[in-house]
């Protein structure tokens, strides 16, 4: 099986992560993965949604789309649909839920991170490269309300990366492009914090079951590529913009 | 820590499986496990989506939903507020994969199989049960189909069946009512064939990220909760209704 | 004419009432009139709509669903499509009005009753069903609240049950059955209380318009219709569940 | 009790249906009674909805709406809101089943008259004023298709009208304004055909219910009523515009 | 170049405005440009929208509708798609804006006065005669409040008028009725103040481009149209009612 | 008045434009003018919109959507609220006719290109902006259909751009930021072909009207800004990419 970018199964597509994208948000990163491109923004809001009022906490929430020609296809645009598809609902909770596990909501105090993932170009992988985006958006975020004074102690706990992998031609691979993806026979993401935990596995198998074995080889490339993932955000990080 | 019903980590609570709960559709199925029931039905229509035509395959789908008061807390109903919540179409889009992934759908013909779950009452594991429920529903209508001589063979090509695991104070539990999920720091949803194969693991650290060792107590407490729920599917699927 | 359950015009089909059918609600009541079986679950919940604040009164509501296999053919979710029908709202305006015609609402003071009307199975006669349904279960809610002492007087000011007359093949006749509704010449629904008055009367001729010795005969077989309904809501009522 | 005009309780307010009040549709009819006053008009469309397509049957069907400020209070627009009130719905169907009882669908062929009917002020019984309005209507509309030759023979069986009465103050009255119809005890509506039969009743008690002689009383006024609007209509017919 | 009423390239239409064509709202205006009609009502309401809360300012808003035929081809309702038309959404920020552009939001108070234009017959210039019409209702509401001492000064601060220009067959010609409109080379809406200055100026070609001298004829005729109107609202103004 | 990038008052802020910013679409540019970028993609489908169906001709259709950061504040998504906002529709109306004005319909054939003009940020001027980008782009999906020999002619006729002017504190000034936006007096959008022709002017007095005089200078201006835009189109397009 010939891979794009002649890599290997147990290789990333090549990493790249541009902070201060745009320059308006708290967050802005473009984070591209191979020809995978998304737009990460965090933006802070000092108010929190209803059930959180009161609690002295925070909260951290996603909301993710893609541009119409991201696509091979032009999709149509939900706003004109009028409603959100349910994978993309999937994958907002997917990401808000994500960014939540390594963040204190208590030492947040009550206001709001948004971060809005949009996907400018889509080959495979969006949900998870906007998860690792958004969490070096989210760092952006917590750093300019500890400069602002806003924030006493830093909130984030731990850093946090995604990766996806998958059985295709019944090879266990690393970091699914568009069209492996789309004849894989099981599909996996995962998200994983920096002490290399768990936060979210998500498995399907689109055709063939798997088996324990199967599974234990995904988590090997996962956690490859996660700590790959993890030191471009820490360079990313280093830059000074 | 005290569970319901006094049951160990590794127990599940009561399963009942009732065939033949409504007269009319084609599989009629009420399921219910402690106090979780769930409705599922199976209808059979005679075509198929726009992106099947032609092609000679079936399709089986899934819609769940609640009644307003199968919780603690009356829910307002989805059809008042106008749209599908993300909980909602998260576990539809989950059953439906599951059921697709143990039928050949180009055995089944150009027909659908609609699976609906109807939550009667909520304690808990209503998206598992819904898929341990769904398929028995399905085995009634495909022998429905078989017994009016619309199916030559039978497209079923697996049994299926779906459970909870997670961890509770710390304690990796089997099958979670109401208020263990509620508190869970892990919650991880898992459904498998009758060969002992994955079809989804979603498992989600609510609160605490988990480890290896954590998940294989997770996937082992699954798999002994799923072959006691196929015990009970097939003991159901012999009784005569 | 030939009728289900071999009865003559002037006949109900066979009345089951199940209370406590569900755990959860405050009032939880299967009713089975002959194929049509509705449930109906009574909610209260501490607080009245926008236009009865500060009134000192409280509200009673109704709201009316049927399973999309309740029919022969898959009914479309109204939560999938997005809008209530007309038919849907029509109905649940009818069975909140017709409940709370028997009800004190200053004496209920400012908290509202949830009546929730869930068709498991629909074969005509499902909305005089739920009026019928629906009282039970409100019976069991103010009961509740009575043990509760969150009420000091009863509310209800009188019983309430309903039932289909019309006219089929030329005869006049009491509780019709789907096929039977389907060729109609005249529908007519009556609400009625305990004392014998009429709070609703609905008739349509479908066909052939009707005229006052037709509307005479209807209300005489409604009349005795409605006294058999009371005297299964009075034993059902009696059943300590 | 002082009514309106000073007239009688079996009086109705003052009638005065105008044709062509505008000139682009097949029938527009301006129907004012007292300070009430619909624009109904009939579109004719070659062509019938899905359900009746290939049955050689036409179809009536009518759509129902006020101005924001035909009300004492402005309502909000239900274009604005997203959706029709279930209020709407019910009239809008009613209207339409009403105007399709005295219609042979099949001479009318494969087409359908919309009837709609557009408040410009309300001062209580809009919906049966829209019923008689847009009988009117219909007939300009059908005479318009004779006259082209598009119909051969008039599919329209009898004449149609409809009146509102009630219980005020314990009085039995006709042709309640906003007033009364707000402080109703009983409020009924009634639909006749000129052969003196009924096509519709509707009756609720909105706060005290009501028997037997009380719906005779309601039923003779209603008759007496709808005598006077068919008067009225047939003038308006002999108008030449 | 034929035109309708036979007049010459810079001559208006017959022009009509009826005030209180109905009883209720504090301005109701009829306003009749040609075959074109639009009832437009001023209503006051005592309070302000969100943005403008605490402000000490009112404000001006506009509906816009068209009843489904007031156009050749019966439209669909917006109210039963449950959207409203980017058309639709346009006029209506056209009118509001305009009428604002009058009035002195300060000296208004914090109160909101709807401006509400439904088109009953619609022949070309429906927006343009929208605000006409509305400039003289709002006058009407304007002095309600003065008579009702709700206002101390007069906010409104100079008269408005607007008009449709355009380019046809070549030629520059004022107040484009339905045929026009739909085969004109270059279609232009201007509002005006009564000191003779441009509130907006909206100009498409909708085929061919146009240039400076193009531009310069067509706000010639839009003056002299709109000195016209303005007569004709003086006329109105003056008439009592 | 100082100005953005400390610019006379007849000058437009720095632009870059951008082609083939992603790989994916026929056509992509990104346009920037100051700090306002917007990401303009062109789609080429092979299938044309109901109303056009038959007719031999193509279509060109346009979208506009910000991300929710582009803007200081964070904006709702349009996709979660349900419903696109008036002003998104008038704009995406106002770009897809302007882009319609320069391309023979009729050459293009039976095909739709769709231009999706995405804000990454907005500081004034978006809408001319998306105009100016998406003329590029529809020039690189044209001759994308030339070079694959889908097209034989060019249908596009003449080259286009956009441009705000307005007065601001009293002086007329070319293309405004968003700071100056806030503040205008006027505000007015231009859109001109090369052959120096108008196809849209639409010009707002937000809050004091503008005469002859002011309307001449600004067409002026925007002769002059548009001059410079198509200069950095001439030598975008020329670049090879």
């Amino acid at each position: 099986m010939q891979r794009s970018y002649s890599r290997g199964n147990d290789h990333l597509r090549p990493v790249k992560i541009t902070r201060k994208f745009t320059n308006i948000p708290e967050g802005s990163v473009l984070i591209e993965i191979g020809e995978t491109r998304v737009l990460c923004t965090a933006s802070v809001e000092e108010k929190v949604p209803h059930f959180q009022k009161g609690s002295g906490k925070g909260w951290v929430t996603a909301e993710y789309s893609m541009i119409p020609r991201a696509t091979q296809t032009r999709t149509q645009r939900e706003a004109s649909k009028g409603k959100l598809t349910g994978r993309t609902m999937e994958i907002q909770r997917l990401i808000g839920r994500a960014l939540r596990s390594v963040i204190d909501l208590k030492k947040l105090g009550e206001r709001t991170i948004w971060l809005d993932c949009d996907v400018l170009q889509a080959d495979g992988g969006t949900r998870t490269a906007a998860i690792t985006g958004a969490y070096v958006a989210l760092v952006d975020a917590v750093q300019y309300l500890l400069d602002k004074k806003l924030l006493k102690t830093n909130p984030i706990e731990d850093s946090l990366a995604a990766v996806s992998v998958g059985k295709v031609q019944g090879n266990a691979v690393l970091d699914l492009d568009y069209e492996e993806d789309s004849q894989a026979e099981v599909d996996m993401n995962i998200v994983m914090t920096g002490a290399g935990k768990f936060v979210e596995i998500q498995g399907t198998a689109e055709d063939i079951p798997f088996d324990r074995e199967d599974l234990n080889n995904f988590l090997e490339l996962a956690e490859k590529g996660i700590r790959s993932l993890m030191d471009a955000q820490k360079a990313a990080a280093e830059t000074s913009v």
